[in-house]
């Protein structure tokens, strides 16, 4: 089987951790990447179990003594498909239009794991440093398994580095090595008022109404100028160096097509006074995810909501704390709850951004394997997207993680009709096998 | 079988006008509607249909002439019983608690139909003045059946006025003629911002998001003071006469009882300066019925939600528009529309206040009936709610109506337990027929 049959097996396999129905699809998707690592050769290959949570994959490679040891890590898991009457050809049926493959987790993350995991069969026993291999489930949602393991494990996993393929390149043929990633505050706001749903005609006027509270308390924590309203919110924002800066400017990016053919709305929004790639890479944010109360049924039934909720997070820059983050935005949404009602803010998840170091020799090693393959020079951007294994790898293992992506900003991840891009694909395997190898040899790092 | 037993047979059928799957239920319906008036002696007793719509039940009777002509209005059909779970029993099986029968459509309105057929049965081909009765199945939707009826058909129903039993009593023991309604402008907000819904993390600090608009958008019509900030939306609005809020002031009403037991928030909310009958009965409002947009599943998905909508309507006041209102509404949602996003209104219905003049001789009759029959005076009340039956009955055959009704405000109209209180049944039949006798003798009109 080739690289590409491999891809479209693992594409076929629904496993979306979210929802319980797939828990047995998950497994298989699991149990497939362990024989797949069985077959490329690798060791000590099994599945890591704990509580009935979605099982962690593990295997290893450490034949080269005195040489690096590489963690790699990617997750098998894949977002729900819904809505699934978007989708041109089944989520889960892999299908080629044009030079790309069509299907749920095409992208973000079979099809990167799958680059990771062909380029270490390719390799077989010639592989030059060590790898120890770590693909998880729970991606996402909320990583429990993981998070556990590695903690509990940091002997299992010692490593010099880690090697992630869950990003995106800045735009096709540009090799990209990702630096940076923000953090994320993430929770359900819930709001009561009165004991039931009450007819808006008997009581319109003098009962509170959960779901226009839930409008104001949205609305009060962020201007329609995108700035956020949360006192203390950007006290600790730490800007990017002039440099960077400098760097991301000289990007090709045309804000017209941004626009036009990413985001499709009639103008952008944000911050005045920051481009597109300071907002969305190197400025917090706030967002709701979604809204609920009241009836919303087709027709009409005239009720004064008794609850409604919210589901919001923040995005998050370097040094700002979580922690704090996440007391101001409770602080903000009391004081902006209108009287009659009772708010609540429950956290789901909380985590800070991550910067890596460009200067790292294992950076510029990842840059020349990149550029070599690729035949251009590597550029370097951050993403405002969050991958929280980052940050734990560098507070339980203290290691830094190569984030080297194949994704491509129109591959509609988590949207209907994700795609990945196979071109791609086939110069992944190669640039990961190039990287491995500047790795091996003492004269590159 | 008594009229109790037949307040039963009527409550069993689920004539839920807005579902389809209840189609055949509400023409049994208005079969049993149509049987009982012929078995009640009325002539001409049949159903109107029109386009596949729910029938309306038309009867007379026209023995006594030189005499009054009464429209008899009611409907049989009943609003969903959902959420099913929150009954104590179920919604289509009456049960009786207490003095009180528990079912879907007990008080509104199948119990008030009950009273009018019942007190048209008892006084038979003694009943000195001329009825025309018209039970309508489309109260709970749109009534457009009715409507086309009414306005094609004055002849059929020329009468010098209707008498309407769909409203309640100010309190327990305490007859009531309702002497204003509410009108409204019913509709559905719409805001669609990018092509699809984006990862927040790619796109948050760029890209609009549709939920927030909506929330901003229903945050700017009104202040969390519970004044509307619609420019121009006060304009007309015609307070009620200094004599009128002086009997209001003497209605047994506890404020903080009215909280506890029937709205159940920590507080009350509206206007500052005015009383809560002034603020449900004599004051605009505006209110969110449902808002829906994004993700809002269990679970968390990271979106930018590109589509978000809401249900909104204002109850109006004497003297307002509705198309001046509509216009104004629309315009403030234009002008509370964020950068980013496109907005739509759309109208679903529209109406005026009803304002009755307790002064007038039919209600003087009323009255009088009502205070007979309770052995109590009669208190005139406005509701909050829209009847657009009395404004269509005033626009298109030029007559008032009485509107006495026999509910009571803790009747769960609307709501789970739906109730009607026995007593006001049978003292209803007293009344209605009390009410009959009076306006048959004319020394008494």
């Amino acid at each position: 089987m080739d690289a590409f049959q491999s891809l479209c097996a693992f594409l076929q396999i629904p496993s979306v951790s979210t929802n319980p129905e797939h828990r047995d699809d998950c497994r298989r998707a699991a149990e497939w990447v362990r024989a797949f690592l069985i077959g490329a050769g690798l060791e000590d290959a099994r599945l890591i179990e704990k509580d009935g949570r979605h099982p962690l994959v593990y295997a290893t490679r450490c034949e080269s003594p005195g040489k690096p040891v590489f963690l790699i890590y990617g997750h098998y898991d894949v977002q729900p498909p819904d809505p699934l009457e978007l989708w041109t050809s089944p989520p889960f049926s892999p299908t080629v239009r044009g030079d790309s493959v069509f299907a749920r987790g095409a992208c973000d993350d079979k099809g990167q794991v799958m680059i990771l995991l062909e380029a270490l069969r390719r390799m077989g026993s010639a592989l030059p440093i060590n790898v120890k291999v770590l693909i998880e489930g729970e991606e996402e949602t909320n990583g429990e398994n993981l998070v556990a393991f590695v903690r509990d494990s940091p002997g299992l996993l010692r490593a010099d580095a880690a090697l992630i393929c869950d990003t995106e390149m800045f735009a096709p043929g540009i090799p990209t090595l990702c630096t940076g990633l923000r953090g994320g505050v993430f929770g359900e706001l819930a709001v009561e008022g009165a004991a039931q749903d009450l007819h808006s005609g008997v009581y319109g006027g003098a009962a509170p109404n959960a779901v226009e509270a839930v409008a104001q308390i949205v609305a009060a924590l962020k201007g329609v100028d995108g700035v956020i309203r949360i006192p203390g919110f950007y006290d600790d924002v730490a800007a990017p160096a002039a440099a960077e800066l400098q760097a991301w400017r000289s990007l090709p990016f045309n804000e017209d097509e941004y626009r036009e053919r990413e985001v499709g709305s009639p103008e952008l929004t944000g911050e005045a006074g920051y481009s597109v790639l300071e907002r969305t890479w190197a400025r917090p944010t706030l967002e709701v995810h979604g809204i609920a109360g009241g009836f919303v049924q087709p027709g009409f039934k005239t009720v004064i909501p008794a609850k409604a909720h919210a589901k919001i997070s923040c995005r998050l820059v370097p040094n700002q704390d979580p922690e704090r983050i996440t007391a101001l935005l409770r602080e903000a949404i009391q004081n902006a709850t209108p009287r009659g009602v009772r708010s609540r803010f429950d956290l789901i998840s909380a985590g800070p951004a991550s910067l890596v170091d460009p200067s790292h020799p294992i950076l510029q090693a990842a840059s020349r394997a990149l550029a070599e393959t690729f035949g251009r020079p590597t550029v370097y951007m951050r993403s405002g997207g969050s991958i929280p294994v980052v940050d734990l790898f560098r507070r339980a293992l203290g290691i830094p993680s190569v984030l080297m992506g194949f994704g491509l900003p129109d591959d509609n991840l988590h949207a209907p009709n994700e795609k990945f891009y196979l071109p791609n694909f086939h110069n992944g395997i190669d640039a990961v096998q190039a990287f491995f190898r500047i790795l091996g040899d003492p004269r590159d790092v």
